[in-house]
């Protein structure tokens, strides 16, 4: 985070000529989604509108000034954790919309490219769905991806809870480096899980309600969580997601009509 | 601001058993609904999305335990706006359709009455349409009011430009009361308005472009504006918005399915 | 009403060729929009259809040749009058189909403006979103406007009743003036209003049904209607419409697709 | 026409209380569905609304007091006449919407049974796709039909043209006897068909436009209308659409739900 | 049948240089319709799917190589068999999207006419309302026809039931010809017919359940079936298509946009 | 395949009837959904659908009598195949509704379960949209599953080529050993490969044609297929998806409403 104005990339926080004179650099915009949904009893709800929000605002600081990021979706699909009080679900549709308007807009103003950023694995198919959507109905390029997913291996040899996934060690981690205020450290618990567990280990996509996974809405032991494994995590991230977007501006566009 | 911990009210800052606590006491939730449009040379494009969040804030505060706030809806209906940089805009029923998501779900969740509480003129439509379009799906009782029509009166005494209503005297004195750092106060000039203005005398819905209007986005003489102007407009919409609030708890609630 | 045949710029009364040439001349199509729905017990409930067609009908005559009138549109937004039998109402998303229809129809035709000329209050969200919505798909100039708010300081000076706004003085006045055959003369009585109408005072959204407000379906003392007031409304109104619609007609269109 | 009143039940013409006492004897609603659409030369173009307002008069004071009738919707599909200044056409969806509302509203307030009376060809299809996404939404009973097909004999025995079905000596007869206000006398001429009009033997859907089976989008020869040509077809239809009406009444209600 | 691979001109058929090969010379894709549901206790529930495929497997193979075939559409509009199990419909409105994005992935591959080979009574609305609907989208041409209705001599001279229409003499008949696979020989009964048929005589939508009709699903007397008549309606039927649909080719086309 | 009819448990060989019988002992149905795409040179454009279909019927076959099975829905989500003749893609909002039909239709009859069999990667997102979208519809349960990705260690151990995915060594092997008689066996050649798929070990979605990826719509060296390969991937997923299903009956169901 070495820059001055980490903010100043971002749309919310431009007056409309610093945006006119910041789009002639710019080649693409970078949009944050997260969710508005439980994560167990030690993390707020805002979890993953958070970590999308600082993620991109880091993937932002790499790419300056290629990227301009717009204002957080704050919420997401969430139909399975909606037997925990405050979840927010949109529908899938709404989603759609929602991002096809943003895009639409961005393209008038002569942006090409877009990233969306995601924080919550129950978003993944709605942006899959957003990204078939939208690129049939305007000219432009699209990139999807779960953040976290671009860090497996390094997910893989720091986290030690049996599982994850889900207001876990990996996410605390994250937060920790990245969000440590919305963390409730003395309220870190175990996942209450239960034996509907067996299911995760078929990449199957079976439509069942959070609580008949675990009590308490989290996953594995939260508290072997670190801000060093955070930090090995999100710079993998990071450092992945740069190559990506770089990659990606690279590719040719369609003609605009 | 007289909280400690004004953000505590907010269901973005708690974790899923602070709201099963919470939701106990509240008796109604507010959404705070902005934009992402141009406003002026001056003022970020996040103004309205500001006022929103900071106003449902101080609203909260005055009437806490009875009210939790959602996330704020940083996206609203800004067609008129797009020929300026960086303006998002929302088709109408993406926004008709977020918000009966956001409602619906937190009804699910034991809420009844719900308070859209908006800071873009450009959304009123639109959030009309919301309540008709909300409460003949949801056995809810909802409110939506502009929070600055609530201070006409102050409005009229305080304001000297002859014209106002965006990126103006009174917006930028609202945000000097309530989010100075979204303000260049050395780009503060005067709005270079256009013959077409004369228009604004009929109470019409006329589907201009905002450029028609002025040239660089903005109405008045924002020079004129002042933290205190600021404080009054504020305060006084502040005290109707509570009354008003207080009164609605009161109404009958349909019953629930 | 001084046309020998005032109905002959009406679309429905005329023959294909007839439109062929009047279309020549004309520029714009005016389209009256009511709604069916209780207006107490001394007025049909075709009153807000009945006097917007009547308006529609005036400000053609005084517009002749450069406006073409459309069939009203007799449905309109009226949920919040269901509790009364007889009211029918749409969905919001309903009307603005049915005048995208219409507008696009027209707008291949060679029409560019288009004047919705409203009769109904329920409508005017409804309609400042089929304004929002239609102008981003087509190419087209809208207007569109409560009659009854042009006449605003005339109503303050004639009206004697505390509340008007539904089946009042100054509906009834005008329907004498325009339309007496739907009024029950002998059945005009008092609103009888309840205490929630103190809520009123506010620029608010409340979205309450109307037998919340009064027993009988109507608001004031209708019977200090007269035709007189009825004149003097409608015949200012009229006067605003016409200016407002001749400099609406001066504004520059976006350019055919 | 015996009725001293024939418009009493007519919605539009009646007060709340007026309905209310209506509907306790009122078994079922008449929607009238007709068009804006050229019909050839020397007919108004809202030949068909005209029609079908008329027809349900016409039942309703048969059936009297069994049946209501709604406004009529004056809009209908048309884009086959597309290419005749003039024509205005709903997108099949809006039609379905609007006439799930207007249903929908009329079952709020106790009626259970439907007939949608149909004067316009074009509309067939759109009205069975109605019927069938209607009932499967409410609890209701609907029935639908083009009056002029439930005389199809007495047509074939009175019409003399080759050709038939719009703008032609049937529709002029019709109108001779129930509208002849909205005809042209001194305008009638021969239909200009063209060669494409072999099509027409064979029992298809083509997508066509009028103007490839017509000049002047005229059939036939109307200048044999006659106003017993059109008493005969209109009271054909009248008394088979009041048997099937009254035998419609009698079929078992699903449950309300 | 006289084609050595009659299948070679199914689209699911070929590989993509094949299609590339074949839409040189095709003018015309056939899409066969059909649907899932209850016919009696003696014919499988894709009796209209099978036939409808056959159909225009037998018309593609006489009109070879001016017409491809897609993959049928197994599902239709079935509201009314739903009380029989196995029965499943379709939403108009998906079924007119299915079409629409059947043939606008046609018209990018070069196809600008489409042939709905209807085998289902029930879908003949729904077609009717695609074919409105898609050609105000896209500039192609359609035609539709349920292909029964193409032999209507044919049928009334070779049936000699009363009743038939459905799981019948004729249908038996057809698939004795075509499809012999699905039906059960030995468990071919009489429809057992109800009183509410006498409906059926008038040319009205009435919007009932085939339970209403007839107990066992069936009507008529689909003993008294044969190949020979089946013969007899589907050859007749295959003339008449293959002369319609080589006019349909000769009409001309709307320019690609 | 040791069934004597192992289509008997497919809805569309059976008599309503015989589906009556069945559904006492179902406890599921199982969707099998493909798609219309290219698949290279050599393989025929049903290649998806083909696949999902036979592996419903083995499963079907393992499961019997706890499964039924539907029609296959032979058109999926392939806007990526659009660049190579002969595909056809819907919107994903199609297919969610097509899918919601289905089940709901199925659910009406007494089924509370419901298996997604997907043959085809691009539809993948939007089934998940779809399971998350029906079930928030209807009490119902849902498993959806790309059958491949139950056999990820078999093809790892299997495929020899670099490259695999689509028209490629593993969906020869499968169609050796379920569908040979789609693939053209002298046509087969390697995937032209492209630069772009260095993207490809990136698990983001990169909204790419597939014409970007391979001059030949194909990947890999098919080649290298054999039936036995390809007896092995089945039979692995097959055996997986067995005892998936037998676990997914276990699962408690929500209340009908």
């Amino acid at each position: 985070m070495n820059k001055s104005n980490p903010d100043l990339f971002k749309l919310e926080n431009m007056t409309w000529p610093e945006v006119e004179n910041a789009i002639k650099k710019a080649e693409c915009a970078l949009i944050p989604i997260g969710s508005q949904e439980q994560h167990g009893p030690y993390i707020a709800e805002s979890c993953d509108s958070r970590r999308a929000e600082k993620f991109a605002a880091l993937l932002g600081d790499k790419l300056d000034p290629l990227a301009l990021i717009t204002p957080t979706v704050s919420y997401g699909i969430s139909p399975h954790h909606m037997n925990f009080p405050g979840t927010i679900t949109l529908s899938p549709q709404t989603l759609v919309s929602l991002l096809g308007d943003i895009v639409g807009s961005l393209h008038d103003h002569g942006l090409d490219r877009f990233v969306l950023i995601n924080g919550h694995g129950g978003n993944d198919d709605t942006l899959g769905v957003a990204v078939d959507t939208i690129r049939t109905e305007l000219p432009v390029r699209l990139l999807a991806f779960k953040y976290t997913s671009l860090a497996a291996e390094a997910i893989e040899a720091e986290v030690d809870s049996d599982f994850y996934g889900h207001a876990c060690e990996r996410e605390v981690s994250e937060l920790m480096y990245m969000a440590p205020e919305i963390i409730r450290e003395n309220r870190i618990e175990p996942g209450e899980e239960k034996k509907l567990l067996s299911f995760k280990q078929h990449p199957v996509n079976l439509g069942v309600d959070f609580d008949e996974y675990t009590e308490n809405g989290a996953l594995g032991d939260a508290r072997q969580a670190s801000r060093e494994k955070g930090e090995k995590i999100v710079e993998t991230a990071l450092a992945e997601a740069e190559e990506i977007v770089r990659d990606f501006l690279q590719l040719e566009l369609p003609d605009r009509n």
